[in-house]
Parts: C-alpha cells; sequence; structure tokens
C-alpha cells in the first residue's frame, strides 16, 4: 500500500506544470526513500529527473517499490482541481491499477478524491552518473527564465559561454544578434538573487532555446537555478525543491557543426 | 413612459454577464413593482428568472406595464462601456420601438446614451409554482463555481447528492472519476463562508456540467449560493442580487436512464 | 559615431508599442537636437510624428545627421527584452548597417546588447506647417482611449463635436447610437484629470475609429492628450512624452458624403 501525505501540495501542482510540456505520459517510481520520476521528453533529446524525498512528506508509507504509469496531462488536469493551500494525498493499494489523489482544504471543509487509471508504460532506467562540469552557474530562475525567453525571440539556439567574470547567453536570428551578460556578484541583499560562478575552465556551448524554455517551466518551485556545464557532458539544468529534493533537466549541446549548419 | 435610475449601475452590468451566454434573446418586463424577466436558453433545456425590485432603484417610475425585446448580446456591448462606479438610468418612451441607457460617471463629468433598437420576441410566461424542497444547500458562490469548473475537466455530468452531513459532488470520465465533498460548516468566521444544509430526505440527482457551469456566471452577483434539490423536480441555483431581488436558473435532472447511457 | 543613452528606457519601449501597429518600417531621423520620426501608416491614411530632443537624453552623441531605416516590429522585438527600469542606449557607427540597442539593468549586474539590421527606405519628409484650430481638448489619456474603445463596439466612426460645454463622441451602428459627453471640467484634485476646452468656433468633425484606436496604443505615454481640430485639417492627437517630446498622430476627417455613404 501506498500513501504519500503531502501538506504543502502545491509544490505537486507546480512540479507537474514543470513536467506536462516536456514529458507525455512516464513512470513515477516509489520506494522507501522517495518519489521520483526519470522520463526522456517526447523527441527523445532532453531528459528529466525528479526527486520528491520521502522526509519532505507529513506521512510517508510504501510497503514496496511500486512504479505507476501516468498520463502527465490528465494528471495535470486533476491536480489543477486541488487549491493551492490544500494537502494533497496520494493513495494506492497493492495490485490496483488506479491511483487517488486526495486534497484536503485547510479548513476540512472541502475534502475532493480524484481517482485515475494508470498506464502500462516501457521504460528503460538510466543511470545518470555523478560528473565533474568545468563550470557551474547559480542565478535568479526568474534572471534564467527571462533571458530564455528574450532570446527565443530572436534567435533558435542560445551560446552559453562561462568565465570567471559572468556567463554570456548569445543568439542570432533573421533579424540580428543578441548578447546578454550576467556578472557575478555575490554582494546583494537576498542570497536568492546572488549570481554565483564555479569555473575549472572556461566553457562555451549551444544548445537548442526551445527546451530552455520548456525547462524554465520549474522556475515556481525555486527562487535559483543552476546550470551546470562540461564541454563533453549534457548540460544539467537544476531547481531545487525545497527540503524535498529537485527537478533536474539533462540536455546534449549541439555540436560545432550543427551550428555551422544553422548559420550557413 | 419608463425610467429607472440605479445607483449601483456594475449590478446591471454583472447581471447581463450572467445572462447573455445563456439567453439570446428575451423579454424584459417592467411594472409597478420591479424589473424582470424570464427566459428559456436557446436550447430551451434551462430556464432563468430575473426580479429586481423597484424598491432598489434610487428613481423607479413605470406608468404602464411594459414588456421590451432585447438582443442580449447588443445590450450587453453597450453595458460594458459603462464604467464600474456609473450611476445607470434605463428610459423607454411609450410606444416606442428604442430603449436609451444612459451612464453618469460618479463626478458628472462624463454622461453617456446608448440608444438601442427594442425587438418583438415571442414568449410564453411560464408559471413557476412554490415548492417543497427534499433539500437546500447554501454555499459560497465561488466554491460552488469552482467545484463545477474542476468536475468538468474530468465529466460530462455531475451528481449532487445531499445528506445531513455535507453535499458531495461526483463526475466520471474517460481518465477517471471525482468526488467532492462540502461539509455542513456553520461556524464560521464569515456568515457567507458558511455552508448550510437543510435536509427534509436524502437526494442524489445528476446535472449536465455544462449548464451548472453558464449558470456560474453569475457568482459575481452574490457571495453565497442556494441550491434547492427535489427527486421530482427542476434544480433551483439562487444567486440572491443584494436588496434587490435574484437571479433563479431551473435545470431538469437527466434521468437514471440517460446516465446509464453515458457510462455505456 | 551615434549614441544616445536613455535613463528611463522604458519611454523607448513605450514609444515602440505605440508605433509598431500602425507603422511597419519607417526612418528614424538623428541631429543635433533630437531623435525623430515621421511616417505614414501602411494604408497611407494616417501621419505619425515623433520627437524626443537630445536634452532629454542623458547622453547624447550624434556627429552628423543620420537617418537609420528600421523594421518596426523587430525594433519592438529588441526593445521587449529590456527590462522596465533598464538604461537603454542605442548606438550606431558612421556607415555601418546596422543599430546597437545595449540594455543595462539598474544594479549593473545584466548587460545586454541587441544589434539589428538597418534597412534602406525610400520616404519623403512632408512638412506639417503650424495651423491655428478651432478648438483644442484636452482631457485624460486613458478616457479618450476608454471611448473610442466603447464606441467601437456600437460603430466604424465617431463624431467629435465641441462646443464651449464640452466635447460630445457620437457613433452610430447596426445595433443602435451613442453619444458621449465630457464636460468641460478645471476643478478637479489632479490637473492630468481635467477636461479643458480652448474654442474659437464649434466644430464637428467625423473620423475613423479604427485609426483612433490605433492613436490610443500611446496612452502609457502620457496622462493625458491634446486633441486639435478644424474643419478643414486634419485633427492632431499628441502625447507630450515627458520633457522630452510628443508623438503626435494626423488623421484626415471624412467629408460628409463618405459619412452619408456609410449611413446609407
Amino acid at each position: 500500500m501506498l500513501e504519500l501525505r503531502l501538506v504543502q501540495g502545491s509544490l505537486l501542482k507546480k512540479v507537474m506544470e514543470a513536467l506536462k510540456d516536456l514529458v507525455t505520459d512516464a513512470n513515477f517510481d516509489c520506494s522507501a526513500t522517495g518519489f521520483s520520476l526519470q522520463a526522456m521528453d517526447s523527441s527523445h533529446v532532453a531528459l528529466v529527473s525528479l526527486l520528491l524525498r520521502s522526509e519532505g512528506f507529513e506521512h510517508y508509507r510504501c510497503d514496496r517499490n511500486l512504479s505507476m504509469g501516468m498520463n502527465l496531462n490528465n494528471m495535470s488536469k486533476m491536480l489543477k482541481c486541488a487549491g493551492n493551500d490544500d494537502i494533497i494525498t496520494l493513495k494506492a493499494d497493492d495490485g490496483s491499477d488506479t491511483v487517488t489523489f486526495m486534497f484536503e482544504s485547510p479548513t476540512q471543509d472541502k475534502i475532493a478524491d480524484f481517482e485515475m487509471k494508470l498506464m502500462d508504460i516501457d521504460s528503460e532506467h538510466l543511470g545518470i552518473p555523478e560528473a565533474e562540469y568545468h563550470a557551474i552557474v547559480r542565478m535568479p530562475s526568474s534572471e534564467f527564465a527571462r533571458i530564455c525567453k528574450d532570446l527565443s525571440s530572436i534567435g533558435d539556439t542560445v551560446v552559453i559561454s562561462v568565465t570567471k567574470e559572468g556567463v554570456k547567453f548569445s543568439t542570432r536570428g533573421d533579424i540580428g544578434t543578441a548578447n546578454v551578460v550576467c556578472r557575478q556578484n555575490t554582494t546583494v541583499d537576498k542570497p536568492e538573487e546572488a549570481t554565483i560562478i564555479e569555473m575549472k575552465e572556461p566553457v562555451s556551448l549551444t544548445f537548442a532555446l526551445r527546451y530552455m524554455n520548456s525547462f524554465t517551466k520549474a522556475t515556481p518551485l525555486s527562487s535559483t537555478v543552476t546550470i551546470s556545464l562540461s564541454s563533453e557532458l549534457p548540460v544539467v539544468v537544476e531547481y531545487k525543491i525545497a527540503e524535498m529534493g529537485y527537478i533536474r533537466f539533462y540536455l546534449a549541446p549541439k555540436i560545432e557543426e550543427d551550428e555551422e549548419d544553422n548559420k550557413a
């Protein structure tokens, strides 16, 4: 039997908004340690990894490991019916082909339960090795979202270049070129407004803006975003989920040849 | 001659928003006692009844009974031109085929008059007998609107079931099922947040959510809604209009056979 | 070389929003005295004239007169990437076929530069003679915008009539007629809420509402609008740009014959 009670139910609503444009169907894996998901986007280019640790739930009961296939669009429809202050409980009986979401209003005057059919989804769990990154940028998530959105009005790809001084986002398109530089800045009033760069060596990598814009749907989950870059590795765009875990997006850089093609 | 002056002109704007999606053309009936309307929706399934009593107007002059046929979409276009704080005066000369809406800004610096052609509309006034209802639910109107909207993302019909403990709204659709229970609750800080159930016997009736969602367009008119249910009668969904009257929507329940068809 | 630094960058964003629906491509003319534009709308009916005087810029360097042809839609895309509090600098090298917009965030932590290709645009500069107007109306710009929007839900043209008492806006359409009168009113708490009429002789002129509605896109630039009317001249709808200049729209009145045709 599975029963997970999350007092801050709005977290689950935000997680769903962050996932549903990128992933159509996915297996949610429940174990004693937490509630997690790993899935490729529908065009098999980007990978998303979600973890909500069991400690973050008010009540967490998971008798045996369970993998529940869900249609994220349908799950999102149901979670949209939860109020922002509702407590959300996720329940599944052993061997059942359904999952139940229960929403309790803070006053307990309104209680809703939504039952959804589960699906069989083939998926292989990819091992994501821990890696050393050449450069790690931590910056306000709203700033990163704004930059990705702005640049996509000019071009299709973004070159992210990191030096000790700052991080530069560049694009080019039919109407011209654009460069946005965010300077390293640790002396801010609020820590979440800092832009902090840890760099072993300079990197400059090119990515499709379409995916970056999908990743920024996770912005409401965290005031900061961490972007980890290495020339041979997919970029990791990570949003921490307060005290509970994270949502991480992985995207392979476009190789130089691609980039030249695009420019031609 | 007809001249009705309504200081709280925004009421009339809200009434129009509540009506215009449901009813295309209708006769507004003016008499010494008030300004009223009774109309079927365009598919002849739901009935709406509006009353604005003469005492609610700052000035109310109606020399003889008058029935004015109006296109509600056009009337809505004109009322949208009134500011929310404007005083609205409705004027018609005897025998005229037009009606004039006058909007005065609170400072009297801006005065607008909109003249609209009247229409001949055949309509028969249905007598709605006073009835005894098995159960009457009074609840916050925004809560009711939210539930109808939420459930319509899952299914097409809602089963409303009343017991002494509370009222349950249920639906089912391709993606699953949903139940929302609102408990009787009279010990709230603000009276308009109470959910109060008067019940003679339990009822459980099925309705098309499409109509319920149309009715909830009246939500801005009142902080509470009253739902009166009996197994042999159309449901009445009533929104009181402060000190002046009401807007009531009537909808026949779907019979069991229908419901079974839908489930099959 | 050209370098214009505008601390209140949001002004330029608002100017672009005011222009881009009316004008597709236009030459921006830079001289020692200021940054200006004159252009016909794409259907060659309305004329727009913009002036931003050099004194309004924090830094203004223009070594020689320069005319820069820009696509306003593309320029708007780039300016939308500037934050509302950003300082905007416009730069062009002599003989270059590009212009650069630089956006600096107030904290200087984020610096963006957008480079746009210039275009060759044929245009003749029309001399607009200073004229004496029969009537000049100054009124709140939001009021004027609201009236134009409201009337266009009823009809296609507006008759603007000025008397000593006030200004009347009238229209007629299939569903009826509308008149909005704004009274002269100089005794208001805030000067920008006044409606002031300077009149030499009464005027009554007819204009296409479509253009009036385009002009009101400039509303965010100024809390007041000035409408100058003479029976033989195009109307001038002017929005002052704080301390810097103005944006003026010119539109020829519809002649009586036209009006009669429309009514027929």
